[in-house]
């Protein structure tokens, strides 16, 4: 019989464990952040009914960007962020949730196109969201960015410094009433800003004249990107208040102490949900990685399910982009989770096991991580090689004599030294591991 | 427009925040005594090619049990346990584990069959397998014992206590050797006893009857339901052996402090993977919940894979189908899970809200619990009114006195006392909440 193929599908992530126990000690830092901040965790269904997943009724077109199928007569798939099981969910509890409402998620998110470099097709997100019903302070939106930088923050040692930068939706709706574009052309407009940086200044300018035929306009609009919003104070009432939002917001971003934040109007957070101020957090030391986690504000985020007008803020944060990619590309010094075990039980003849496990237990009780080598016809040599190469930092050795005694053999494994000692002095030296 | 449906699709999970606390926290205790007994947490992909999740080749019958879908020319699906992509997993890592490797896995697993009562189509497992090449130990088996009966024992005051029964896979091959049954007999009979528990006792003994047409073997077979072994000792070297197997096991089991052990040889655990020892445990308190945890010995996990033999002793808490249940039906006693917040402060007028998200922060700092409520333009009723539904232990009310005089008016929102102090004091007096 031919053998089966032991690699996992392309897109997909498989750590070892070592890195696996760093992604797991990160997303438990970044969590305790968010349950700190008083968010409520969600552990939303993966799987979701394709009339919720989406608008559109070109299934192969959604079928490319979605792991989609059908049971009996029901389209499903698998989600590809967050927020449309969230918006679900709370238009489905109006009235089990207090608001406003915190939420975050930590959960697997699928893309069914094809596996690209640093894009995955099975991949982590952390969420956080805070709702409203009909209204929402923009202070919110502030502590949404504030409490990302606290997530990030308390895993700094493996990712660095970060900064954020902010944009604003209203800004460029304000901006295009100014130049009376036409409908059409603010659409086809916004998507060639929002498509910008990736395809380059020449073609940006070349798509510009293609959508507005008005040197002035186009010039207007590039302007943005190399003077801000300098130019366009004191044109209408409509762009100054945009600024006023924007430049009033980042006083608060100070004031709450977030750190590297910066007016970037380049920002825009692709076409959907968004219609307030927008973010995004970058890596200082990582830019390959691009946006380490992103949102905004969404005027209306459950319309589809539900009339009643829930204002939403929210970000993700693109917790596997980000880690996955520091580990595999070695970026991650990993030598402190490449020895969790804090002793190494071993056991010199089976006559012994008993005593051995009862041992095992003792410790395990005292929160000391330990396992035993329970083959125990093994020789010594064996079990000893097997304390080292899990990199215990002590073996505990029982034999005959242990057992008579009622004792201990403990074994530094980074010194060489041996002692006999009672139980519980053993589980005082190891506690303090 | 039509609004969408809120509801998730039938057979899936979502519990409100409250719920989800608990089954966090549940979920949070097990694993830690899963890490602590030296088990590496993975993470595998929730998606695999359809060749590693089955050998069948009857789609229509493998589609109406998975979730199955296709992309580009790969067929592939959602797990539907974690010991397939498990033995992929060690399979593909020979060089990278350590043997005896101990791997635990808590994780989302998928069933496209209709949903029933108390069956769900996504669920939570948390498995624990210890693996060996060539040889392991049957102590392991007890151990995998021992550190389920943990994990249950940490959550007790939740799910009550456990017992675990254990049946032996050797000891019907041997009874079946003994009884001279064909090949094709011993199959059928097998699977007749793995259903025996579902059919009822009639149904088994007319099925036996088909399947022997040999009173006298028949009757032997259902002896074994109520006397079990005891008519088979000194009968044959392979029955005697499997059933010293089973005895010493227990003596073992006893030994290391397993509590509630006793053998049933009606216990089977399904027809695949399992080659020795099996085990199930069944909540005393809550017969209703079926098996909350089942596992046992296979002699070639990872066959499919890899021409290196890896014996493995594992087993499944079902993590979902127990707490889900209990939560669900109200069993478990939410209260202490409905106030998570210890400090809501509250925002009297825009321009303190600087102020008051550096005290949420400094709040947060200390590991305590804080949200704020930053719609400052609300009155002081509509305030109070969001500490109180979100039960928050302590309300922290800044206006402009409270600024000027860098303080805070804390109040208890169980005896309403509210007294002016500084955010040192706060901080002492929310930490020992």
């Amino acid at each position: 019989m031919d053998l089966k193929p032991t690699k996992p599908l392309s897109g997909f992530i498989e750590l070892l464990p070592a890195q696996q126990r760093c992604f797991d000690e990160c997303a438990g830092r970044m969590l305790d952040v968010l349950r700190t901040a008083g968010f409520s965790n969600l552990d939303l269904p993966a799987i979701e009914r394709a009339e919720v997943l989406t608008d559109k009724d070109n299934w192969d077109e959604i079928e490319t960007q979605m792991f989609l199928f059908k049971k009996g007569d029901t389209k499903m798939g698998l989600r590809y962020d967050g927020t449309v099981g969230l918006s679900r969910y709370v238009a489905g509890h109006l009235n089990d949730l207090t608001f406003p409402f915190r939420a975050s998620q930590f959960s697997k998110r699928y893309r069914g196109e094809r596996a690209q470099r640093g894009r995955y097709r099975e991949f982590y997100q952390m969420d956080m969201d805070i709702m409203g019903i009909n209204s929402l302070s923009s202070n919110y939106d502030a502590e949404i960015i504030c409490v990302i930088q606290r997530a990030l923050n308390s895993v700094r040692e493996f990712i660095g410094e970060n900064r954020v930068l902010v944009g604003s939706r209203p800004f460029w709706d304000a901006l295009f009433d100014y130049l009376e574009m036409s409908d059409a052309q603010k659409k086809s407009v916004f998507v060639l800003i929002d498509k910008k940086d990736k395809m380059g200044d020449d073609d940006f300018a070349e798509g510009l004249s293609e959508a507005l035929s008005d040197a002035d306009k186009e010039n207007k609009i590039k302007s943005v990107f190399t003077d801000g919003y300098q130019n366009f104070l004191n044109k209408s009432d409509k762009l100054d208040s945009a600024v006023r939002e924007l430049t009033d917001f980042m006083k608060i971003l100070d004031e709450i102490g977030v750190k590297n934040a910066e007016i970037d109007l380049a920002i825009t957070r692709g076409l959907a949900y968004y219609t307030g101020l927008v973010f995004e957090f970058k890596l200082i030391e990582h830019p390959e990685l691009g946006t380490a986690a992103g949102g905004g504000r969404y005027a209306d985020l459950a319309g589809k399910f539900s009339k009643t007008k829930i204002i939403g803020v929210g970000a993700a944060i693109g917790f596997s982009r980000m880690f996955v990619a520091l580990l595999e590309s070695g970026q991650i010094d990993l030598s402190r989770f490449e020895n969790p075990i804090d002793a190494a039980v071993l056991v010199m003849g089976a006559a012994n096991t008993g005593y051995a496990m009862r041992v095992l237990n003792a410790l395990r009780d005292e929160n000391i991580v330990a396992v035993a080598y329970l083959d125990a016809d093994k020789k010594f040599k064996n079990q000893i090689e097997y304390a080292d190469k899990i990199k215990a930092k002590y073996s505990i050795i029982i034999g005959e004599d242990e057992v008579k005694n009622q004792a201990l053999s403990v074994k530094n494994m980074t010194t060489g030294q041996q002692c006999a000692m009672s139980v519980v002095d053993a589980v005082k030296l190891l506690k303090n591991v």
